[in-house]
C-alpha cells in the first residue's frame, strides 16, 4: 500500500470515528463518512468495501490508541478506561453492536473479535498477576479471573447502553474490583 | 386475539426455535420458519411482520420456560442454567446477536432487553440476598453484585460463542460464583 493510500485510509477511519461519535452506529453510514472525508461513496468503497470493514478498522484503531504498555497496566487504570468509555457512548455502541453481530455465521467481524479476546484474556491475566501474584484472594488464578474481568466489562456496556440512568458503568466496574479484592478490602 | 390465532402464534414461535437450533441466527429466515410451520411467507408476516418481532417472541417465550419461581431460585441453579445454555448455542447466539443490535438507535428489540434487565437485576439481587443476606463476603450489597452477575453471564456468552474451545462457559461461571463466595470457600 502506498503512503498516500495509507494516509487516506487513516483520514477515513478518523472521519468514521467522528461520525460515530455524533450520530451513533446507525447514523455512521458509508455515505455520511464519504461526505465527511470529501470522497464519493464509490471512492470510499475503494478503501473499505463494506460498512463492517470500516467499523472493524475503527475498532482496531481504537485498540491502538487505548493500548497501554504491558508493564504499565494496573487494575485501577482499567477503572479509568471504563470511566472514559462512559463518556464515549458512540464508540462503545459500535463495539457492542458489532460484537453482537460477530457471533452470527460467517460475519466479517468474527475474526477480529476472536483474535481480540485471544489477546485480551492473557493481557488481563498479566495485569491480575502483577496485582495479586499467582492466586487472587478468592483462590482463583489470574487465568481463571481474566475471562470474568473481560466479561464484566462487555456485559456492563450492554446494560449501560440500554439504560444509562439505571446502570452506572464505572461504579459497577469498581464494585467488581472490590469483589476481586475480597473481604480484606472492607471498612 | 382469538384462541386460534394464539395457537398459531405459539406454533410459529416453536417452529422458529427449531429452525434456530438447527441453522443458527442467520439461517432462521422468515421463509424457513414459514415453511416449517406450513404457511406462506405472506401468511407468516400476518403474525410477525419482521424477523426481529419473531425473534423477540422466541426470546420472550424462552424467558417463560426458563422462569423459576422466585422462592425456588438458588445460585447453584444459575450454574445449571449456564451449563444448559452451553448445550443450546442456537438460542444463545440469537439472544447475543439481538442484544448487540438492540443498543443501536430505534431498534425494535431495545424495549424487550431494557425491560428484561430492569426485571432480571432485582431478581438476581433477591437470589443473592437469599444466599448471603444484606452483605456478600466482599462487602457488596446484593443490589451492587446483581448487575455484575448478569454482566458476567452475558459477557461469557460472547467469548464462548466466538471461541468455544478457548472458553468453558460453565466452568468460568463457576469461577465467578467462587469469587462471590470469597476466600472462605477455599480449600
Amino acid at each position: 500500500m502506498s503512503l498516500r493510500s495509507e494516509e487516506r485510509r487513516a483520514d477515513i477511519v478518523r472521519a468514521a470515528l467522528e461520525v460515530i461519535a455524533e450520530r451513533g452506529y446507525r447514523g455512521a453510514t458509508l455515505g455520511a463518512v464519504a461526505q465527511r472525508v470529501g470522497l464519493t461513496q464509490q471512492g470510499l468503497l475503494h478503501y473499505y468495501p463494506t460498512k463492517e470493514a470500516l467499523l472493524i478498522a475503527v475498532l482496531a484503531e481504537r485498540d491502538q490508541w487505548d493500548a497501554v504498555p504491558a508493564r504499565v497496566w494496573r487494575l485501577d487504570l482499567l477503572r479509568s478506561l471504563v470511566e472514559y468509555n462512559a463518556m464515549r457512548p458512540g464508540i462503545v455502541q459500535t463495539f457492542s453492536a458489532l460484537l453482537g453481530e460477530s457471533v452470527t455465521e460467517g460475519h466479517p467481524a468474527r475474526a477480529y473479535f476472536t483474535e481480540r479476546y485471544a489477546s485480551v484474556r492473557p493481557s488481563m491475566a498479566a495485569v491480575l498477576r502483577a496485582e495479586y501474584g499467582d492466586r487472587l484472594p478468592s483462590g482463583l488464578t489470574p487465568e481463571q479471573a481474566a475471562p470474568l474481568l473481560v466479561a464484566v466489562m462487555d456485559g456492563l456496556q450492554y446494560q449501560w447502553l440500554l439504560d444509562p440512568d439505571a446502570v452506572d458503568m464505572a461504579a459497577a466496574f469498581g464494585n467488581f474490583l472490590r469483589l476481586l479484592e475480597g473481604p480484606s478490602a472492607q471498612g
